[in-house]
This record gives C-alpha cells, structure tokens and sequence, in this order.
C-alpha cells in the first residue's frame, strides 16, 4: 500500500424530498446571493428550478440565474458566469445538475475567487487556483461523482480540447442528493451513468501496486452494487433503491475511497475525453463504454492476476488456475456483455468515430507528443492507436 | 434505504513516516499552543513523544504535556485537561495514542471550547457541546475508529458510569495514520482492536432496514479485509501490509459509511459498556468478544436471512435454502472460531465475570430502567438478562 491522503470534506444530504433543503442550509452557512447554475429545460419544465428560487428567497437569499449548460460543458459559459459573479458580488455558486452542470459550477467558482487568473491555465497545469467561492450541489443525475470530489473537467471551444484538474478549492461544501430527482432520466443516460460509476472505480482497480485489500475489497462490492442497480434502473426507472444505490455509489466511486493506497491513472477517461472533444455529440459514458473493453484487453497481459481477480470477485466467475488468463478475459468479456446489455455502445463504429481521425486522436491525448500515460501499462501514441483501432 | 446525512471532514493522513509530520501540519494551520495528550509509558520509551515534541517545537509551536490516560479513560483527567487547556490558553489538543487518548482528548475539547458548561452534562445527554478546540491525532493503536469519527466515550469514576455521546464539535481535524507506530502493540491488544473493529461495521450491519445495497457491500468488503488482515497481525506484528489494513479500515469502521441508510443501535457496546464500567480491568475488544456470539444467537431468530447474508457474503459459507437458519448459525460460529484463533474470550467466565452481578449489569444498561436498547430485536431488562446469562 502506498502512503496517501484522503479527505473528503463534503456534506452529503441524502433521501427522499432532501432538495427542498437547499435554501434553509445556505441560510444556516450564511451566505446571501447566490448564483444558480443549471443546463437545459428538463429542471425548468420539472418545477425545480422553481422549487428551488422560491426555497432560496423565502429564506432572504437572492438569486441570479445562469442555465445553458450542456454535455461536454463550454469554458465560454464558465466565463460568463465568471463575471457575472463579479459583477453581482455573487457569494455562493449552486449547481442544480449533473456532472457537467457541476464542473461548470467549480469552474466559475475557481474563476471568481482568482480574478488576475485566466481559468484556463489551470486545466492546462500551469498554475493552481488559490481560493474560491464556495460550491454547493442539487444533484439530479448519478454519473460523473463531481458532487464530491476535487476534479472539474471542461471543454475549451476555441481549440477543441477537454481537459481536467483537481483542486480542494472547488469541492462542493454540501451536495444534496434526492434519488427521486433521477426517476426521468432516460434509459441512455441512466446507461451512461452507470458506466460512468463503475469507470470511476475500475481505473482505480486496474493498477501495478500491490497490497491495497480494504481498498479492493471496498472497489469490488462498490461494483457489484453499481451492476445489481444499474440492471434494475433500467428495467425499472422509478425504483428508489436501485436510483439510490446508483447515486450514492456515484459518490463513492469518485471521492478517492477507490483509490486509497495506490497508483492509478485514469487512462480510458483520458482516451475517451479526446473522443468526446472532437465528436461533442459522444456521450461521456458512451465513449467510455465503448473504449474500455479493448483497453482491457490491449493491458490485460501486464497484470493477468489483477484482471483474474476482477473477474472472480466482482462477477463470481469460477478461477482457472491453470489458465489464469481465461478467468481475466471472460471477466472483461462480461464486462462487455453487461454494457450491451444496457444498450450501451462496445465499439467506436457505433458512435460514427471516423478510423481515419485515430492518429489524430492519439496525437492530441498524448498532448502533442507531450506525454505518455503511465499506469497499468504505460501508453504511449502508438498503443494509444491500437487501442482505438481494436475498438473500432 | 433511509434518509441520511454522511459527514467525513477529517484529513487523513496515513502511511509510513507520517508521523514526522505533525509540527508541520499544526503550524499550517496556524496554532500555537498545543496540549500534547497521551498515556502511558510506551510512547514515552519508544521516543515517540520526544520526536513530536521536537517536531512541534521546531515550527515554534508550545507544548503543555498531559499524559496518564488509561483504558476506560477516566473523567477526572479529562478534568485536569480542561483547566490546563483554560490556564494555559491552549488553542489546539493533540492526542498522541489510541481510542481512550482521543476520547479524553475529544472531552477535553469540548470542556475547553465551553466554560459554562459541566462535560458530564453531554453524556448524560443534557446539553450538547456549542464550540471546542480543534482536535489532531498522531495514531498508535487500530481499534477505536475515534480519529475518524464523531464519537467519545468517558468512565465517571464517581458512579461506574461509561457512557459516550456524538457531537461534531470533537471530530480530529485530522489524523495522522503511521502503520508502522502499531508494530508493538501486544498479540492481546492486537485481537482487542481487530474484534473492536468487525464490531463497528457489525453493529451497523445487523439492522432491520432493507435494501442497503451499496452499504452492505462495502460492509462485507470491510469485514473480509479485516478478518484477513487481523489473523496475519496476530502471527506476524511486523507485517506492514496487515498493520496499514487494520489502521485503514478502523477508521472507515466508525465514520458512518457502514452506517449509512439504515437504523443501527450498538446494542453489544452497550452491553459491553456495562461491563468494562464494572470491571475496569476488562478491555474493550474482550468484553465485546465475549459477549457477540451470545447477543448474536439472542436476535438471529429476528432476522434469519440477514444472519445468513452475512455466513455467506462475509465467511464464504455454502448457503442451506432448505435451512436458512443453519448457515445463519454457522456464520455466528465461523465469527466465534475466530475470535478464539486470536485468542480473545467468547465467554463472560474468562473475564471473572461474577453471574451474581448480572442483574445489576442489566439495570445499569437499561440507565436504571429508563431505556430499551431498539435494533434488529428490542432488548429491555430481560433480555439482557438472558445475553449476559448466555454469555457466561
């Protein structure tokens, strides 16, 4: 086990009705105006949007609205809402969404806490945001775990890249999570959203440093929650338990309690955010889903005994001692048939990727020949193209 | 699954050398005063205590040492604490040890952080504690979970009370987590904190609530870790791997996140409380050991199929769908084997448990019968009678 430092500062709200909280706790923090950020009309059309205003000024709180946010969300709009927080000497940022809204949220809040800086320097790990405003989340989809880690990822428009980074200053304070709110999310996202939580936990799995047993043992019944759920949500979307098995889970899976002790590198998400740079209409959690199974198998080899593992504790699959290395595969291979299952994409055909833009692909997620990727084997361009070539 | 709020602020630092790092740490956060708590001579022989005195000392940092605190640690000594803190104008308490080190420490606090108030007063459940000083921890013992959790637990010498209460005034700022500081801790000691351990997730895990997917899991995965890592512990204190299992998974134990969704009671701690408020020379793990199997042989006829969940999922036991009750029971009896492999007591006769005092056991433990202990089975008078007179 590696040393390492866990801290997970945010407080989670969690059950039935809990979003009509929202207004009574940032009263109790004492914060006064507050800029709530929020993407397309299904928030509006629900009343919650609504729900959550009337909540706020009831309890004195003013309000400044700022909707719009989409799939792979824009720095633009994180600009605007930069000044507007300045502007309007915003003291809190409140994000009704998922994890783009979120993102989008810890990006303005890094923004106006730091007014000499430029955002984007922060994704392109030339300097660290030194403070920020304060973040709080309404959660209304379990995917991306934003709501209680120190990532934020965002899309640059001007250039076509996406790139991430992690910060203390912009993990939310609070997040309140209703599972009832998921209850219209559609069958694709709640898909997506599924692959997107167990991704969260296997790019932590999937690793060279030994010794880690709490954290897989956790890893490992973390993912077979997320399965168990993932299958009845998208039988069942209106039922609680398997939303709310989904959404904590979402939590856990990206706070670091998976990744406790140990290296990782989040390679598929590194490959996929280049996919979903370049074709914004590509799903993060169809990229990932689409990618991981040849991923898993391209790295396989490196570390048979940890993907034998896998396939033994976390799909109850029966170990071939003498032939460790079918146990690993048919691990990933059900992997694959559970994707499939939920209707997910397992190849990159299925999402229009052009074979002729991979070298491109690769290029760019090396960051121009910049960097390889270390981890469970190391990528460089090279494996990164047949990586993309076998899950065309 | 319940509603549930889930609150984990403590910084974690764990690993090898980390210790080294306190007087660093503090003087980041801007303190000056440090009460430096501990207890016996140990930590003193072992050059601990000087180390982090030079440390903090080092980054200009004042030092008021107040060590003595033993097992059961004792409300008078907490006493003393609190006017040294006020004498002293102390601003930060740093407790060098294990649970009864950061319990006093915790005490201590919240008497500091609150003039007006008498600390006993908490645990009756009076008042609560409005303010305390902040709390650090440098880890010597894997057992409590207390550097993690919102917990503390005090004995009144002036009525045989231990009784313990929550508040989130008390939680460690952060904790320092050295594997590598419990290589000394006896093979007696060593059990007492692995069966502590199990028994914060299993307190929590033996519940009537349902549909606690993702929590179950984790407990499970929990448990499996610690079993495993407790019996290389007891035959090899040395083994680094083991030591950091124990640590990481004592403090994950107790934070809530076994917790979380469900009702629990710590009805065994109760139980236990009573005994060790009794009998001072009993130690925690061993009055819990001694009395488990017994409580979980009283209420398994409550909740069969959560008994057999737990001989399944936790033990590997092959599961009997014509008997539920037999695997049920055969789990009860894999935990006991275990516990006797590590040499703890399975029974109240190897304490020196007098059966004449059983009764005076139960009524302490029912607060001279103003309480009932609710849980997976209601347990009055009665039926504690009938656990301790199992557990003989």
């Amino acid at each position: 086990m590696n040393n390492f430092e866990f801290y997970t500062p945010t407080r989670m709200i969690f059950g039935k009705e809990t979003h009509r909280q929202a207004g009574k706790i940032i009263r109790e923090y004492g914060f006064k105006k507050v800029l709530l950020h929020f993407g397309g009309s299904s928030a509006k059309k629900s009343g919650l949007l609504d729900n959550v205003t009337a909540d706020l000024e009831a309890e004195g709180i003013e309000v400044v609205a700022l909707g719009g946010v989409r799939p792979n969300p824009a720095l633009s709009l994180a600009r605007k809402g930069i000044s507007l927080c300045r502007n309007e000497k915003v003291d809190f940022v409140l994000a009704v969404g998922g994890g783009s809204v979120i993102d989008s949220a810890k990006c303005i809040a890094d923004g106006a806490g730091n007014p000499e800086d430029d955002v984007w320097d922060y994704f392109l790990k030339k300097k660290m945001p030194s403070a920020a405003l304060p973040v709080g989340v309404i959660l209304t989809l379990s995917a991306s775990g934003s709501e209680m880690s120190s990532s934020c990822v965002m899309s640059n428009e001007e250039n076509g890249m996406k790139r991430g980074f992690n910060s203390v200053t912009h993990r939310p304070l609070f997040a309140i999570c209703n599972p009832e709110l998921t209850y219209t999310v559609s069958r694709f996202q709640t898909g997506c959203g599924t692959v997107d939580i167990m991704m969260h936990t296997l790019e932590r799995y999937f690793t060279q440093t030994q010794n880690t047993a709490v954290t897989d043992r956790l890893a490992e019944g973390l993912l077979k929650a997320v399965i168990e759920a993932g299958r009845t949500a998208d039988q069942y979307p209106e039922d609680y338990e398997a939303r709310a098995s989904l959404m904590w889970a979402g939590s856990l899976s990206h706070n670091d309690l998976t990744g406790a002790g140990r290296d990782f590198m989040m390679q598929v998400h590194q490959l996929e955010h280049e996919l979903s740079g370049m074709y914004p209409a590509i799903a993060h959690g169809a990229g990932l889903s689409a990618l991981w199974p040849s991923w898993a198998r391209f790295v396989c080899p490196s570390n048979v005994s940890r993907f034998a593992q896998y396939a033994v504790n976390v799909w109850n699959l029966d170990m071939d001692f003498e032939n460790p290395l079918k146990t690993a595969m048919a691990g990933i291979q059900a992997t694959e048939d559970f994707f499939k299952s939920l209707n997910m994409p397992v190849s990159l055909k299925e999402l229009g990727v052009e074979p002729g833009r991979i070298e491109e692909l690769a290029e760019k997620c090396t960051n121009m020949g910049a960097r390889t990727l270390p981890g469970i084997r190391e990528l460089g361009k090279e494996e990164m193209v047949e990586i993309y070539q076998m899950a065309l």
